[in-house]
Parts: structure tokens; C-alpha cells; sequence
């Protein structure tokens, strides 16, 4: 017999939000597997292309950390025409020490939203300009509306632009963002004008070839690429990444098989055993992030376990302060 | 919002049984991985030493089935201090089509025992002898009594014999099955003597290095060795892989990376690249299973993610027939 809790959607979204706590703890995650013998297997990932469909599992231990929790992300792109989200999933909370179940987070994927936004403010902290003002994000989905807001977070954001493929949906979600954040956001159909005199750019597309090309970057901008979480995902001109000032990976070992920088090893433009900064590594001080403000500076995510087991965890605290959740034994 | 179902372990012990049932269904499942385009990737796993700890997720995809596991096993080997069991667990049942969350298993690792059973039978019963009666059990455990019990399904059974490293141990579990099984079950403290006129011997142990040594083996034995499943655990020696008259995996990628093959591969008795059927070849008719009454078989059980969706899909619909399990909205 084992006793677990049980957490909805809306009991997470009530004890978890997108605001400088969630980039703290993100923030910290990534000190912890930059400083501490960290376990974080490889992605466990299953594809069924008839249904256009692709599961992630993620898992990372913290050592010290009392529970670890295992991520199953599903992402299926003929929802929409069946009128459900494309993502979903939920967490499973175990015990580090007994490998006891201790909660399941039905979350349908919000706390991968948001751990996956904190990581793009944790890389503009430590990265971006500090007097960054203007924002450019590429995707008008649910991460392109967090990546801007987890922005406000940590740099003076007070212009941002939008670019989709589809410009409707680029116009709607800048209508949408420019009420909700206060500052004007607005809709760019020529992808080139959108990083035109932008500090920060954050492409969030599953595009499967480069929309940002070589050239088209400025000195002093910093550009979170975290669309490519997998082998055949690719946001960003591999001349890109083989020319920026300063590049650095979530995981270093993540991104030399699924990120950006996958696809610079590919084109031969970088060597598959290139070193590196990984942002713990930044987060911790161990490494300098920006050092020049002409520096061009990318953060490559992919997504990280110890993301979700560091949401995973600070959620599963405060819903046991807030007593929510339901109690099941089996 | 999505709706899902929760079975607990006790309704799920109602639906499903370690019988002809579950053997048929895990039977399929190795033909499936046979014949079908099959989705399995490699299995993640996560170690957690300070507490001897570990956890696999295994899962696979069958083309058709409306559904597909992943599963999550801790093993927790300290745990028996502390009074609790040292295996674990849990299902996540998702739909092949939209990546929702159908059903949460919440069988504490009951599944994967009777998976793993099975899975023995459907060995003995492709690769033993037809007239086998005597049999030999390493391990004292629930998997020991477990594939005991599976080879009644399949093969005459009439004398058993356990060997553990704990003598009363092995005399506990002997004692139990005598009762349960209907004929006499001794516990044998020499492993040599256990093997000797035994026609199937099974390993069942978390061994780390091998129990069963060279020469011991005869002519017609069939040896199944399901502890490895994970790089450092070994049962059988080397030799006995490499001069067997048929070896047979349940997965060759996996048995070169995790089972008995491996540490044949390792002690340079077979080549990493061997080529060697799968027990999944045989239930298909593909390849032959024994030929002679005189070979030595040996069938190699890592566990595969592909037993793990059999069990599970039909515990869903058996479990939807009796209209068990609570509906959990998120």
C-alpha cells in the first residue's frame, strides 16, 4: 500500500506562477548540475509518426534533494484539428530516498511551460544586456507569450515585436500581449525587420530549418533559441552559432545531439567535441556570461530534467503548505 | 481538462492474473516486436547510489493499439530496512493518437511482475523441452515464486527446486510453493546440485556476478536468466552464453547492452555484433526454437517496454469492462 497526492492543473496553477520565484528556482537547478554530482540521463523519447505524435521523459536527481521527479512530456500536432492541445503531460514526484511515489502533477504540461520560460529569463539575466528594452520573439504559441513575460521578469522590457509564419496569430497574440504586459508588442511579418534593433531575441518554433539566418544579428544582441528539442529541429543558421561571441547550453550534452548546436556540428562549422559554457556554469560564477556589450550572445535550450525536478519539487512544497491536493492510496 | 482513469494496484490484481491469459498477451507482444514497425527506444535509467537506488522507464509503441505505456520502476534496495518493499511502481497508459493521459496504473510494480513471468513461460514454452518436469529456481524472491508458477502453464511441472543465497530464505519460499503448487518444492543449498536433472532452470537474482558456472549445465537443459537487467548484473557465466545451442533474447539490443550477452560480449567470448534471434522471431514461426532434445537453450530476459504496453492495455480494457477505477478530471 502507497500513499501519494494527487495535483490538478488548477491546484498547481494556484501554488506556481511565471514570476521571480519560478526563475529562482529554475535558476538555481542549473547551479546545482553545473556544482553537484547531478543524475540526469539522457531523454527517453518515443515517436509515432503516424499520428504526428513524440513523447519526451525527463528525469533528474539533485543529490540532497528529497524528491525527483520523472516528466512525461507528449507532443501531438494533429490535436488541434481534433480540438486539444498539441502538448500535455504531467510529472511523477518520487521519493529520492525510497523511490516511493510521493505525488502525481496532472498538470497537461503547465509546469513544463513554465520551468521552460524561467529558463529563457535565467539566460537574459546572465547573458543579455542589462539595459535590454526591446524584445523580439519568434512564435505565437503559449512559450512565445511566457518567454515575453519570464523577459519582464529580469530585463526593463519596454517594446517587443511577434513573428509567426502565420500573421494572424502573430497579430493576435501582440493585440493580447500589449494588454496583458503594458508596454506596445506588435506583429512583424519580415522575420529580418523583427531582430532589426532588437536586444533580445527568443525563437520558440518547432521549425525544422533556420528562420533566423547569418548576418542578420547585430553586436550587443542576445538571442535564447529553445524551439529545437530534437534531432530534426532547427531555428537557427548553423553560421549562426559557429560565429557568436559567446554560446552557451543548457546542457552541453543535450545540445551537441538535439539543439542548435547539433546542426552546427552537422554543417562541420563546429567540431562534435567543441567545449562549451554550459549556464550553471554562468549561474554559479564559475564562468563569465556577457563580458562586452557587443558581444553576440546565444542560450541554447533544449530542456532540461532538473528543471522539472526543481518545479516539481517547489510545487509539491507549497500545495502541502496550502494542504491541496487529494490523497490517494493504492 | 482531461479526464483520465486511476486503477489501484487491488483493482488491478482483480483483472489481472498470472495465468494462460497473461501469457498469451505477453506472447503476442514478442511477436508484435517480430513482425510490426514497433517504436522501442533504449530504456532510461537513473541511479541513485547514495540510497541504492534505481529506476527504469521503459515503454514501446505497437502500431494499431489504441494505447501505449510508460512505465516506471524503482528499485530501492535498502528499502526492507525501513520496511518497505524494494521494488516499485507505476503505469502512465496514454492514447497512441492524442498523447492523453487514458489511465493511471497504480500497481506498486504488480504488472511488471506478472509481465516478467510471463514472459518466462512464453521462454519455456518455445525453447523446453515439451516433457520437462523438473524444475530449478534461483532467487527466493516474488519473481522466483512467480516463474515457478508460470512454467505450470506451460510445461508438466511436478518438482521444483530453489536455491538462494539465503538458506532460509530459499527454505521459506519452498515451503510456500509446496503448499500452493500442489507438488514438492525442496530447497537445495549448492547450486550445482540444484541444476543437476533439472530440465528448465530459471535465474531470478540481482547477482553481480555469476551463480551458474561453466560445466554445470547438460544436455536438454533450457535456462532462462531473467535478473540482468542493468550493466553491472550478471548470473551466468560468460562461458555458458557463448557455448549454448541456441541463445535467444528478448530484445538483442538491449541483452548486448544489459543481459547475460553483454558480459559475453565483455569477456571477448562473442562478438558485440553477433547476430542472434529474439524470442519474439520464434513465436512468429520466423526462426525455429529448439530442434534437438539435446541442446542447451538459454533465453536472455532484460525486461522490454513492449510486455509493459501488453499488460497494461489489457488491464485497461479489462478494467473498463468491469467498470473498475476512479475518474480523476485535471
Amino acid at each position: 500500500m502507497s500513499r501519494m497526492i494527487i495535483l490538478t492543473e488548477a491546484e498547481l496553477r494556484n501554488v506556481i506562477t511565471l514570476n521571480r520565484d519560478a526563475v529562482g528556482c529554475v535558476e538555481q537547478a542549473f547551479e546545482a548540475l553545473a556544482t553537484m554530482a547531478v543524475a540526469m540521463p539522457p531523454i527517453l523519447r518515443l515517436d509515432i509518426p503516424e499520428h504526428r505524435g513524440e513523447v519526451d521523459v525527463k528525469t533528474a536527481y539533485i543529490p540532497g534533494v528529497e524528491g525527483f521527479a520523472i516528466k512525461i512530456s507528449p507532443g501531438f500536432f494533429d490535436n488541434p484539428k481534433l480540438g486539444l492541445p498539441s502538448t500535455n503531460g504531467m510529472m511523477v514526484l518520487l521519493s529520492s530516498q525510497t523511490g516511493l511515489v510521493q505525488a502525481l502533477l496532472l498538470d497537461n504540461g503547465y509546469l513544463t511551460d513554465v520551468r521552460t520560460a524561467a529558463a529563457g529569463a535565467v539566460a537574459a539575466k546572465h547573458l543579455a544586456r542589462e539595459n535590454s528594452t526591446v524584445a523580439a520573439i519568434f512564435g505565437a504559441g503559449m512559450q512565445a507569450r511566457l518567454q515575453l513575460k519570464a523577459l519582464t521578469l529580469v530585463r526593463p522590457i519596454r517594446e517587443a515585436r511577434i513573428w509567426a509564419r502565420d500573421t494572424a496569430k502573430a497579430e493576435a497574440a501582440a493585440a493580447d500581449l500589449t494588454k496583458k504586459l503594458g508596454f506596445p508588442v506588435t506583429a512583424i511579418s519580415d522575420p529580418g525587420r523583427a531582430i532589426a534593433g532588437a536586444d533580445i531575441i527568443v525563437t520558440t518554433t518547432p521549425s525544422e530549418k533556420p528562420i533566423i539566418e547569418a548576418g542578420w544579428l547585430a553586436p550587443g544582441q542576445h538571442l535564447t533559441a529553445m524551439g529545437s528539442d530534437a534531432e530534426h529541429k532547427n531555428e537557427i543558421d548553423p553560421a549562426v552559432i559557429a560565429g557568436a561571441g559567446l554560446y552557451v547550453a543548457d546542457s552541453l550534452k543535450q545540445t551537441r545531439r538535439l539543439g542548435e548546436l547539433h546542426h552546427a556540428i552537422e554543417a562541420g562549422l563546429v567540431a562534435s567535441d567543441a567545449e562549451f559554457t554550459e549556464l550553471g556554469q554562468i549561474v554559479a560564477g564559475r564562468t563569465p556570461g556577457r563580458t562586452k556589450s557587443d558581444q553576440i550572445t546565444i542560450a541554447d535550450l533544449t530542456g532540461t530534467g532538473i528543471q522539472d525536478t526543481a518545479i516539481a519539487t517547489l510545487a509539491f512544497a507549497r500545495a502541502g503548505a496550502a494542504k491541496a491536493g487529494t490523497t490517494f492510496e493504492s
